[in-house]
């Protein structure tokens, strides 16, 4: 079973980028981690990183077609991406938002979200543990395990 | 190590309102659930539910004082509680904020909240199972564990 | 049959409160009156004022549970409250939101209402006068008596 | 005595027009059955429709100067008509604005209201039995009867 | 030599509507002491009166045609009319809009104008006697007179 | 088969009224080619021209009532019309809306439509040509020819 | 008999600066018509500018304490400055706003004013003219002629 | 002579929450100074902090029946709260409206107040010494002594 | 001939995606019959899908080269692409812009259009047919026959 | 040691002005009132007032030269004026904004103030009187005393 | 040749304040450079600063009859002054505005500006080092040099 | 030492596009005149142009890492970019935003910039040469040379 997990614009930086709101993971860390996380759970993750919101929607149709879930931390086009919500809306499979910040706690315009209508969940706040939070509750989803 | 949910306006009501939006599970279905996964970490739930403003401002003073960390689902007093904002605000353990349902996909009112920018992390949008989640992130919190 | 009325905050004050707005009627008269008429009709009515809003809450859970129908003056909170609005959305019996005063004619902030979109009705301006009607309609409701 | 009571645009469509918002019952059924009320109560009805805001104007005026109170139903004109502001506004006698819909659980559109600060009251959400419960409290307002 | 001086709705109420704002002069102690003036400077005045958005834009496409120039007051179209807009944007020849009312010391939503941006000239708060003043400078913007 | 083709305040005036913005083709222009090219396809049109907004909303009712589909070109009353919006919500027959310019090149109040939430199509920048093209685009739709 | 007439920011450029907008009279050109104007009328005009909002200021409560009318011409001022309204609000005499242009027909900022609720009247789009109209008008408010 | 001194919501916690906003004393602290403080004056301090709207608001009302004047820190409900607007407007004495901080001075969403305007006078930045100016000031109103 | 028919983000997924809004034809249907429908006109089209803003952009650039007209559905960019929005502006070639829905009947983000003010014409609505419509539009534009 | 006390526009009139809002006492009263006041204390008061912004930010840089501290009374500037806000931060002292009116309880557009962001305290509605509190405050901060 | 250098509103205090916002240099450092940079191009400095708008004004109005160019930093003004905008609309010459600071890293009243309308360009962010930047590019702009 | 100099989406059409606004240069004429002024400075130029948002964030990563500063002209992406504004956060070396045109004074979506709070500096309206003086600036700020 395969599992998109894919970020948006600057997240290639973490680790160096304002560590003191973004911690100092690196991309490259949660992937690790979060591929061995997955394997545990017998989950193979395609992890990827661009600075284009085309090759995000590419990507996110491809998680439609190939995925059997998705987790998606849009970075910047969060607030202002139409593409990456009607991408989205296309997908029948269970998505999570992911932000590592708490958003709600830095400037206005990162409160508001063109992503969050079309996904499943939101999460944010958590740091890089965040991505094992998403993947867990993904699972879930998938699984339709009935509560509780 | 205790830990305190909070719950808002009308979850008392869950398992009978609106359950294609809130699901099928009861609030006492969640306390009992919530334990049970609470009780394999050692940790006690403070398991609490009222509609009044005024009661959940002075349980979150409460869980400040005497807890490790606290998840509130502020119900309907999410859009409007700057009383709630100041009270979590004067919290210095982690404390996450949750909703059931994806708030960003309703109706326009629920998008804002005075709530998040005063709390560590966000949640929305896993259900019932939405409490298990969160106390596995708000643990992680309170350990302070290194990542990954 | 019971019918549940509900007064919001600072209606116990009527009579003495800015009468050329609402009248010099107290909240007593109006529950003596409304009771006789309800008599008349063959119902009984559970009158209540609480300036808390978790009480309103409260109550209306407990109408939706109780009662046949309800009637709320919600006061102030009528212009805020989604708590409210939450618990009436809850409520499957007709309900009615009654204001003495015509609130379209006052202060802006009356003019927005949180309460009204979950309601079967609303009547405002008729004075004292206005819970006569309103339990008058709120029967005819109640009966799902055809038209004409 | 007479009472005026003025329908605005495509209420001539009533009992064909979206029945799931505005009900079965005919502008025709209407009349009938408010005539008949009101024959009860000794009153006459004047009861007219009109797709024409100045024609609206024309019989509010009219109405001024000939009946004893007036009902308006504006239809559409209700969101934006500062004519019918005006004329309501110079009318002395009682004067009831009324909608079938509860406006407020529509369109954003319907909820700002220009005729309703110069009526003395406002009521809807009853369907077309409102017509009547309008009627009763007009004449009420007429009579000025003492409450209770 | 024909002027066109063409008042909106609810202008016949004149003298009786509100007279603290607008004075007691009724509309046609307007036309006659209008005519007489006009009269002395050897113009012949049109002078109408409508409830009727779509009569107004009628008469001012008649004026457009037959008149030298034209006085609208519009009254309540005023703040929302752009039909009327257009069809003062297609008169070449001088016109103003008047208001017997200071409009700006009034209710917020008399304060904008859709007719303003479509006329030469814009009076207010003059009284019936704004009609001789707008009638004296319309004459000036048609003689085209060099200034001083 | 009849098709109505309604036009709104101020297309009276088209070839005359600025001509750089609409063309200089007459309304009467238009109504003949329009007929010509709707005989060619066994077409009967009915076009007609009013300023009146309540003429228009009667004229859609009509069309609901007698034609296959319509093309309305509302003018100003495009911008503020909730009667004409509720009449062709009213209309279940295909109906485009149709304006001459390109309205979202002008002045901002011509960029917000009441009416094309209410209609099937909606059309505008192609001039006079533009209803020729309405005409073929509500013939396929009448028609619900499959596509391709 | 002494009238004030004070011109704000700018207007000493007149004649030279916009032309097109606001004509080619200086302003000492419009000061000498206005004199010999209210010569003929028993008038003596106080008529100054200046480009300091706070001297404006001081020569309205000169205004106040020795004119029987003023005439304003704020200029830019009259878009934002609150201390013109106040002094303006405190001047018990007849006092009339004039602007040269339609400030309706130019940029948005114009056409919201601060000084028109505290004046009797306001008058624009007339040019240099516009001082004699305004003149005119003024002496009628102060001789109270009752009208016609 | 009796004056109520009334704290809302997470006042409860001055001293220690954000001590360098609100300061280092503790409420008891201010209580304490403020009643030796009244005692000079032959007054008498209700001192109250609730963290319940609705408690609050039945304060206000208690206040208003027995209390020479009143002193309110609304705290959070200072932004929100109709219910305590209607409270206060209906009490007929001498009211002052206290913050410690200067709520201009810190996030946009401080600066509204709802209960401003139904009050004599707003203190604010004061600290805690606010309380005792602000019992000065309200003896004062409630001896209308002449100024100065 | 050329004409260029540029089509953004996600429409790919034409004839799966929301069917009950985008139709059953999938873009490679749209492409053929086009094609078929042009060549009968003698016309060539450049037929492509991107999901990059950026990819647009430079299709944009060259269909202003080497272009008789272009058509472009925008996707997701219509609301926020100022790049768009510039390139269209660069293109003195008639152009069109083409939405499959009525957008005006959809969600409020998708009403207003960062791309219209820089084409020809708009249309949508029509579904997949809108593409021979616009083509036949955008023909005629280019030909500028004389009307009718 | 001198306190500064300065005065906006329009307070040069205070007495005649508007003596419902403003009170009966002149400036020259509270003048005299405040420095007997301070004389009591110890402390010289230079008193000023000027109608002109400009004028204002010289005396606040003045008094942030040779002041312990300074009361400032903006009048109209207060809602606008950024260059005494500027002023005001670049002052190190104490310094307390003073309104005589309550300004919340009057038009909208006396609530916004561009002032106390950058004061110490704020204190509105205390009518003349409140110069002699401003003092008391201003003194207290000025010597830093403990609380209490 | 002559180059006005206006500076507005507290920028006399530079150098003390807010040194880690606008720098060290006082304005006779910045005046120093500035006229010794000047000197090597064969220009002359008109330098000078004031408090008053009206002051600033009449300054500009100077520089547009006897300077090549002009440079102003607006401080507080250039967001509120109207006036300063219509006094550059009326200057020929080429003018330069300037900010020490980067308004658009402070608060959000800063950020948009009357001035800039009316200005050939605006440079912000360099500091005091900006005079010399701003003069180098208005020498360039007044010798119409052609690029490169 | 290296400098880069980025170009956003259709700038590689300068000289060709609305040449009244951004001149007759080409992209090519900037480069070579920048190469050869930087040359004289020292410094190599890193040239580039993109339509692409996500290449100029890659680019700005680039720079980042690369250069000791860069320039960036955003184009239409200035108004929209989250993505850009936080790649320039990270940017820890001098940048400077740079427009050709006076975009204060063109359309009001121009007027509002994401990138601005994220650079050191803004430049606009001096044209090509603005590159020649962006240059220079930035040359100064990586010296840190001290003022003056």
């Amino acid at each position: 079973m395969t599992v998109y997990v894919l970020n948006g614009p600057n997240l290639n930086l973490l680790g160096a980028r304002e560590p003191e709101i973004y911690g100092r993971a690196t991309l490259e860390d949660i992937k690790n981690a979060l591929e061995a996380h997955a394997a545990r759970a017998g989950t193979v993750i395609e992890f990827r990183q661009s600075n284009h919101e085309g090759v995000l929607v590419d990507w996110v149709q491809e998680a439609g077609a190939k995925a059997k879930g998705l987790i998606i931390n849009p970075g910047a086009y969060t607030h202002t991406s139409i593409a990456l919500h009607d991408a989205l809306k296309a997908v029948s499979t269970p998505k999570i938002e992911l932000h590592l910040s708490n958003v709600h706690a830095r400037e206005a315009f990162r409160r508001s979200s063109m992503v969050s209508p079309a996904v499943t969940a939101v999460i944010c706040g958590l740091g890089a543990a965040g991505y094992l939070t998403a993947l867990d509750a993904l699972l879930r989803l998938i699984d339709k395990k009935p509560f509780p």
